[in-house]
């Protein structure tokens, strides 16, 4: 098995290759038909297809973000494809981390299980975890100290400050805010937390950046979800890296021919020369 | 397939039955020797293990409640058997709705695959879900009215109130109370709402029950979390029932040798008798 921790793996990656990352967001209504003439069973389909789209990107991205919910979608077919490509990540490109954007979020007895799903079960470097429930009921996921856990603050959804956005605790600091300031200063004593700030909320994004000092965060919806790569890095990258800016949709769907992996990766290439005329990647 | 809704079922079962329902959190370790003797695969072990308890108890629960996080930390064979249990309760007993407490959240597009994943692909009659992302991000499982969608208020956890009893908008309103609020007056729109609320803080849960109504709550913690059943049914319980009384650790590892599934059923009835002080099961 691989050694190395999440922290040394992502900080090679952002020093020699920058901090894209590729969301693994497998459909199979909008996987090629190409592929689906080639592959009859779901199984084979999203690990060929994950292949594909990690050959060509592999490297251009200091991580690779699987979403649990498009494997789950398809049932025990999806999930041993999601275990097939997590596996293929490893042997094939071991300096790569693999974040398993799972959301999760329980009780401790029950966190406990979910971690050693996450980390053991499916060999993950870094997982997504839900604040809501507090710190004693994460702290499973946060005793794992060569692990990456990141935590949601501010999500790039529409709608997401209807909780998030909220001022607490008779303060001028919302919700999203006194997360990242709780997980930054009170849950990240092994220095194993990140933070999740979308990329739809620039403003949002440069707040949390302020208040958290280095901490790791991970800026989805680039690409698909409208986030502006160029704004989102000034407003959060550090001069070591420190973000994690990913594309899923994007770069997954960026031609619906059999040239899908060529366009996705020259889809990513656009991407970061983008962000490149604000900072070097 | 079954075609009663998740609404017909538990008021049906609340009518005959009562208000307990039993989780599953299969625990490979607890599971008593006799049944290990008898099936070396994890698989067999977890279904095997669970339909011994699904049988000792049926008759005196309103649901089953299946913990996804116990089945995931058994891999793929965990997942297998969590599908082999949800397809026995519905073939064994029909009427006896199964609410997958697998506490997701995600923005929309993810959403809709974890919809898909809990209720098409694993066959639930309803879901816990996580409110973080706000309704928007929920609206997927929304959608479905014949499911039951529980949304996590205030949480039975130690620790549970870092977020959740945050005060909150400069109001006297903390955080849980305004989530249960949400979700009772803007998100219940097809009448498939319902809220989840700890055994372990009685006082929230009759807090919650004054500002929502007769939403159903989920309240897990009785027994081996240690919620006091018969306080929790005087804060929230209404006259045809209203609330899923949930015991998991505390009915299936009631004995760990030969007996465990009659232990379970009487531990079980030992909390409807101490229930029935209060309230008529």
């Amino acid at each position: 098995m691989d050694m190395k921790s999440f922290q040394e793996k992502i900080k090679t990656r952002w020093t020699e290759v920058g901090f894209m990352s590729v969301g693994l967001d497998p459909v199979v209504s909008k996987i090629p038909d190409s592929l689906k003439q080639a592959h009859s069973s779901v199984f084979d389909l999203i690990r060929v297809f994950d292949r594909a789209i990690i050959d060509a990107t592999a490297d251009l991205v200091c991580a690779f973000k699987p979403n649990s919910g498009f494997y789950e979608s398809e049932g025990i077919e999806g999930l041993k494809a999601l275990k097939a490509t997590v596996d293929y990540i490893h042997e094939v490109y071991p300096d790569i981390p693999v974040i398993v954007d799972a959301k999760r979020g329980d009780i401790g007895s029950t966190s406990e299980a979910y971690a050693r799903a996450v980390f053991d079960e499916l060999g993950a470097d870094a997982v997504t975890v839900q604040p809501y429930l507090g710190q004693t009921a994460i702290q499973p996921f946060l005793d794992r100290d060569d692990k990456g856990i990141f935590i949601l603050a501010r999500t790039s959804n529409e709608g997401a400050g209807e909780f998030q956005d909220l001022l607490v605790g008779g303060s001028n600091t919302p919700l999203y805010l006194h997360v990242a300031m709780q997980v930054a200063n009170v849950w990240n004593k092994n220095k194993n937390c990140g933070l999740v700030v979308g990329a739809t909320a620039p403003d949002e994004l440069k707040a949390v950046r302020e208040v958290v000092g280095d901490i790791p965060i991970l800026i989805p919806g680039v690409g698909a979800q409208g986030g502006d790569a160029a704004r989102v890095i000034e407003a959060s990258a550090l001069p070591h890296g420190g973000i994690i800016l990913n594309s899923s949709r994007g770069v997954l769907y960026a031609s619906s021919g059999a040239d899908f992996a060529e366009a996705a990766r020259a889809s990513l290439i656009a991407l970061k020369s983008v962000a490149n005329g604000t900072h070097v990647l």
